[in-house]
């Protein structure tokens, strides 16, 4: 596990109190907590079962709890057509508050719709500090206020440790309440990981093991192609190629965690022409984040990084196209009016909305009774497979 | 049927794609989708079975459609007082996006309101653009999106030709979901109209044909008095009377539009004196939409035009007052205190929501199953009548 | 009761109609509904049953409508543990709407949390006016729209007299909802004075009579000390300490209402030293409420008005220590990190969810129905304490 805890707890991120005095006794009381042995801050997100209840990192899952999310997932998604009334009231007390300090379409709509799959009540909120800050609440203190009315709490954050903070907060908490990273930081997206991983291994009927993988565009930045990479380096003989300009190529400490995890990394930076047909997986295309880019000017994309319709032609079985979305014009328009099955791009992004209903089930420990629904539903009907 | 496509795409109310290629090549797609015959748009509004699933001009409707849609929403509306539980079940699984991208009170919360009466889960985003197009999504792609998401979108634009784009987009997808039109571009409210018809038709007890109706006020525009006028057009023996300044009066295509269905058209721009007393159907009140007037200057508004309580007394049974609110000045103010079965301005507000519940029920299918809850339940209540 | 009328009807807080003579005519039609005295005005707020359905003053309050109250919030709480799918069906089919024209963290939250817990479906509105006033509509029509589609109104506003408004516009409507005041104007938070009244109630085990409260901080301002005082001095032999400076010492109308009321009123402005622990009820701590305070400027808190840990070690049993939220420096940081049954803080904050639950439950007739189902089950499970 690769953990850096030397935050700067001074950058404006979060308002620690009122005052100087009170700002630094909570600040101390939360060094402390970080202090503790990585292996410690994971148990913080477990329940006493053992079982993980703050999905915070993508660094904090094995192979086992992926094999779970993934089973409820496809228990969830199915489930869903023939027994959406049981689903719908099975999780009808429950209230979630997202909130959503960064923009998002796609996650954080996603997780709404997750929330109501399972009946649950939404509300969001686009920060911390909406009202009562401006009252000189700290954000401690707003956030646990916040987790007295909802049963869990979704974030978005661009502060590097949000999560650990939430997680803090919790633990000094009588009524602590699950919470879920929605992204946050610069590399932090568990979720995103889970539902990518979800769609590759579904689309690649369980064999991981052994397979090839490229990571197309901006590679250096981009939370997804960091937190699936993790993901998916818990597999065996894993060979991954990162298929971007210099600039936007995979960063050392990445590169080294990867090596480290026994995959096999390929840099190329000459182009897309010749990997589709190599690849046995997946390619993950992905753009160029330059609203990062203090100019707000936009590049014209390097066209030796477009995915073309020839490619996609190119792409042996089983392999497929994904793509976290939004997308420009790394991928060629004409494969919008496609219909192909190795264009798994929207499908991906469907699922994660069922991973997502599947996280919550877990998250309350309705995971077993979501399994159990849709076995019990299949005795009766035969689904259709994915 | 009048259709206009000769639409200025390059107008900026739709991000067609990060880069002039893209640009031309979806926009190309989008003329192409458009210059099939008006007869084939309208049957791309219908499912299989040739059921209009998306709700996007007044033009679209018949009698029969707008027979079936009023009796629906009465049996929804009495079926809600001593049903409600199993009305409230009735679309429990399903999420609509309500996406406003013009401000509007009663429109979006009736569409909502009817939402949660059939117990749908409501999002309402006030933009497309919210979030990823500041990455650089194309509307095409953040349609298709939240099309994933969710089962129905209603939606109000600016954009002359939204319902077109939405269409279109739905008709590449391969999930796509029924759209309503909220009311978009200079002329078209289709569900408007149908309220409105449905508060005459129940007003007038269902006797329309060879009735008169004043509309009066702003008769230029206005998306209310396009839609209805329209619809009413679908009746025999109709009179229309145009009560508006010059400024203000009919423009000459819906003019011919209505005298080529056979409405006897008359304008009248010296006031609103003897009018009610001759009118048989309804005089239908509207206010002068001078927000669209680039000066920001509100103009007096002439009191020739302004209904006073002395026309409340000389509207003549089964006539009714109506106006779709917001209003101004153009209904003298005691009117508001005085309890007259005749003033129907209130109850057509709220049958918008029993209308829209209507067609709710109507897109995904549930219809039937209104009409049959409200007559089981009949057999042991016995209703109210409107 | 304390009614003061003379409230300037043309300060801007309310948006009276379109030209001059529509506001004067429904400014006069509003100045006759005042004129009534406070006991009609009362009697305007219950049904024909007396039960009082709009809350909008803790004036309204008696004891045995508190202390109903307090009940049905027992059984609400208790009783969503054991039976809450009952309980999140009971009010499935209303709807609420939550209209928060100043910001708000835990009263909104929780009155949203709280309609969720029956199962309501909820809309929140930033103001009456963010739509249709820039089309020149009234708040009158705003407010009478709204109540419309909805089947209660909870508020916020900043007019004095927006209880009053709201009361009668329902008044005139055919169709008037239950009206809920959130925090009105500078002194107005029954809803508020409810929750506290109940933690009070359950700490002293129902024992209020006799017992000595300290109010401290901001007792100038700050509608919870006002509203709570008031209610308070319900009880019987009552003694209030307000410990503040001077210049936010408590006002001479509130004292010479609670004297009026039998309450031995003990201003003190030393500060807190020596009055923790001769405290009996409760030590209210409030914070400054500078951010009416025109220069933007904070000023240094009077270190002797902040409750240390010494004090709450001095606090003797059953005396606790409350705080509406939010805080500032006026309690010591390592409060927060004490596990001790004095603190009820966050419970208080808490209770304010159920006690709204319990609310809407009374207003809509469904407060029996809460006991009953508590009843009930508590035949079959024993229930915790509070």
């Amino acid at each position: 596990m690769v953990f850096d805890h030397n935050f700067n707890l001074d950058d404006g991120s979060i308002n620690w109190g009122p005052t100087e005095s009170h700002r630094e006794y909570h600040r101390k009381m939360f060094q402390g907590f970080l202090a503790q042995t990585p292996q410690k801050l994971r148990q913080a997100c477990c329940d006493d079962e053992g079982r993980l209840v703050h999905i915070l990192q993508a660094e904090h899952f094995d192979l086992p709890f992926l094999e779970h999310i993934c089973e409820v997932t496809t228990a969830a998604r199915r489930s869903y057509k023939f027994a959406s009334a049981k689903m719908h009231e099975m999780l009808a007390r429950k209230k979630v508050l997202h909130l959503f300090a960064q923009p998002s379409s796609r996650t954080f709509e996603s997780f709404t719709v997750a929330s109501s799959n399972l009946g649950m009540t939404s509300r969001s909120l686009r920060d911390l500090r909406t009202s009562s800050s401006a009252k000189g609440e700290s954000d401690r203190d707003a956030l646990r206020t916040h987790s007295s009315y909802f049963d869990a709490i979704v974030f978005r954050s661009p502060c590097d440790y949000f999560d650990m903070f939430a997680l803090w907060v919790m633990s000094t908490s009588n009524r602590p309440i699950p919470i879920i990273n929605g992204g946050s930081g610069k590399a932090k997206h568990p979720t995103q990981a889970i539902l990518d991983y979800y769609t590759i291994r579904a689309s690649l009927e369980r064999q991981i093991d052994g397979k090839s993988f490229a990571f197309v565009g901006d590679c250096l930045r981009g939370r997804t192609v960091h937190s699936l990479a993790k993901v998916l380096a818990l597999h065996k003989d894993i060979e991954m190629y990162f298929v971007a300009p210099e600039e936007y190529q995979i960063d050392p400490q990445t590169e080294a965690y990867l090596k480290k995890k026994g995959v096999k990394v390929n840099k190329v930076t000459g182009g897309l022409e010749g990997i589709p047909e190599i690849i046995t997986g997946a390619v993950y295309m992905t753009r160029i984040q330059d609203e990062h880019d203090g100019d707000g000017e936009q590049k014209r994309y390097n066209p030796r990084f477009i995915f073309t319709e020839k490619m996609l032609d190119q792409l042996q079985d089983p392999a497929v196209l994904m793509h976290p979305l939004p997308k420009r014009e790394e991928i060629y328009p004409a494969i919008d009016y496609r219909s192909d099955r190795k264009i798994m791009i929207w499908r991906e992004m469907r699922n994660g909305m069922w991973t997502r209903t599947a996280l919550f089930a877990h998250i309350f420990g309705f995971d077993q009774e979501v399994l159990r629904s849709y076995h019990e539903a299949s005795k009766a009907y035969a689904p259709t497979p994915l």
